[in-house]
């Protein structure tokens, strides 16, 4: 697997051997349960409250507002589902290119006696301003935008966003999941009622996530049971993965600013050859994530481009890798109103931290070898 | 912490090192979103799927029938709430001495139009055949009653509820975390319609478990999204601690009738010598775990108890370990009307596979010297 050049570190990222390293004790020597009370309890919970510091400086937030969850799914629902839960029914609008974890726990709500409302955005994938103003006018009780597109990595202007929200007295989640560790994003200054976020997007490990919550929101906890996470989330906490996550933060966002210097830089130069080759790039030329290109080939299939990139050595995505089991075409694309030939011909190359200059060079000749392959096919079969 | 011996093991049992070793790769070379269509997702796919037959070889039940959650808790809540969720309100029993998260769920039920009744238990914590009928006359949507208690380590008799459940046309769910892999236990022979299992009871990692489901029930997913586990579960799998479930599970199961006789020979042993130091062994000679005994002296808090054998080098439990940090007396004891003052002297002393008949020598000659010291102390401050 080594020799495979990895471009889908938006579907998940290796683990950063340093947070490796410090989740292995907790994988052997050290184990107990963190509600125990005897020493390797303590341990524990000692453990777990120095990583809820940690995640909590670096999203700035307090430890206090950081829920511990399986992951960045599991707080999206826990939000939604969970506010939900403690509120007569009214209106939950969130925009129509979230992440299925957002959509889906709002749709249960559209039928179980809510309202949902999704909010429109724009061709490039950014929230439509008429959209936004329609939706605030339906008074929802639940907003949730998302900080940065996994598919396309549009970033919205979450900031005022998350203004008007306030000043209308809504309740604004963001799922901050692809964002956070690759540009600045600050729960507090961006004013939000609650965010997500994912360690294995970060370097951390699967199987840890975190919901952000102002302490005056209450949800009803999705999972109930032993008190754990102030009541919020039961389960016997995942140690060595809580410690992974609060270590994988910290290096994520101390790394940060030299990472997307050197990522946009080298997805500039990379979508300049993709233009050069006659690939329409998604959401060109408005505020993306720096590690992230989403374009297509008129007439070539994206799934059949992923297949020749894999065989050749390359690992990327068709549509999001969340979905990439559901057939049709993305539903980031159909919302930014990408003509359906165009979409089905989505892939994503998503770059971190392992990403070097030479293997983009490479990613660029295998990938313009395999369309003029895959045109030739197309012409042979018409 | 080497020194320490280890008698929690129904809190959290040490990782397995060859469950370990498994595990290892999926956090190195081996990563990747199992969802995503290259060779890294591929892979991480296969090995989920390998995990699920062996969990599900494990516990007699059949691959599709095994929905993989989070741990325990959660699987306990996506069979309440989402079963629940997917019918109209009825009735939802459950016994009175369950795990929170089974408890809290059907409690929250109660608070949204369902019925919540509470099934007795007998003074030595068995199902109160009474109390069972009248539950079964409410005609519940929905019964769940352990297979083994985690406090008490009370069997119970499974076989015979789940048959008249079925018979009574009620959805019989079964909280197993305890017994899987410590005494015989079988999804299909036992006639259930749902269970829970847990892998770090069992010498497998934190963060891993599943709901055995037949698949003609059709809950509301708890975390909805990215269309995983049949649409039951959403969210990116966590490879490593699935990989390391499945073995576990094969391995707790190979030794399992070994270990069940080698345990229950100590456990027996240990009991008489607490008797015969004046300890009341709850549930004593009922069917129970083999690893388990549940014990108080009189006049002697359990915490203080705990707390003095930590000291020793004695990690046991006081109470359940999911509620140490919450006060007051045991709710299995309540519920098994225990004397409050005999209640709160309780201890827990659960032993697993690197327990030794050398190591419950010593913990017997540290429990009685402690036991007596405390006594000092209470005589001296009336």
């Amino acid at each position: 697997m080594t020799d495979i050049i990895y471009l889908d570190w938006n579907a998940s990222a290796p683990l950063d051997p340093v947070v490796r390293e410090a989740m292995l004790p907790w994988l052997g020597e050290r184990f107990g349960n963190a509600s125990s009370v005897h020493e390797h309890g303590r341990r524990a919970r000692a453990a777990i409250e120095a990583a809820r510091e940690r995640v909590a400086a670096a999203a700035g937030a307090l430890p206090g507002e950081v829920i511990f969850t399986s992951g960045g799914s599991e707080a999206n629902n826990l939000f939604i589902k969970g506010v939900a839960a403690s509120c007569k029914p009214g209106t939950v609008a969130v925009s129509a290119v979230e992440h299925p974890s957002v959509l889906e726990p709002a749709r249960q709500l559209g039928r179980q006696g809510w309202r949902f409302s999704e909010i429109g955005v724009t061709g490039a994938g950014a929230i439509d301003e008429t959209a936004w103003r329609e939706a605030l006018a339906l008074r929802p009780a639940i907003v949730s935008v998302m900080s940065a597109n996994n598919e396309t990595g549009v970033v919205q202007n979450i900031a005022a966003l998350a203004g008007e929200a306030r000043a209308a007295g809504v309740y604004f989640h963001s799922d901050a999941v692809q964002v956070f560790g690759r540009l600045l994003w600050d729960f507090h200054s961006l004013g939000l009622t609650a965010a997500t976020l994912s360690a294995h997007k970060i370097g951390g490990p699967l199987g840890a996530g975190a919901l952000l919550l102002d302490k005056r929101v209450e949800p009803i906890p999705l999972i109930a049971g032993g008190g754990q996470e102030r009541g919020l989330r039961a389960g016997t906490e995942n140690v060595a993965a809580l410690v992974g996550f609060g270590l994988a933060a910290e290096r994520a966002v101390a790394r940060r600013d030299a990472e997307a210097r050197r990522l946009s830089a080298l997805r500039d130069e990379c979508e300049a050859r993709l233009v050069v080759a006659g690939a329409t790039v998604f959401a060109y030329g408005v505020a993306r994530l720096p590690n992230t290109i989403y374009f297509a080939f008129t007439g070539i299939d994206g799934g059949a481009l992923v297949d020749r990139l894999d065989r050749a050595g390359f690992a990327c995505g068709s549509g999001s890798a969340c979905s990439s089991t559901r057939p049709g075409a993305s539903h980031v694309l159909r919302a930014m109103n990408v003509e359906p030939g165009l979409a089905r011909g989505a892939v994503r190359m998503s770059m971190g931290r392992e990403t070097r200059g030479g293997e983009i060079e490479a990613f660029i000749a295998v990938l313009v070898h395999s369309v003029s392959e895959l045109k030739n096919l197309v012409a042979v079969s018409v």
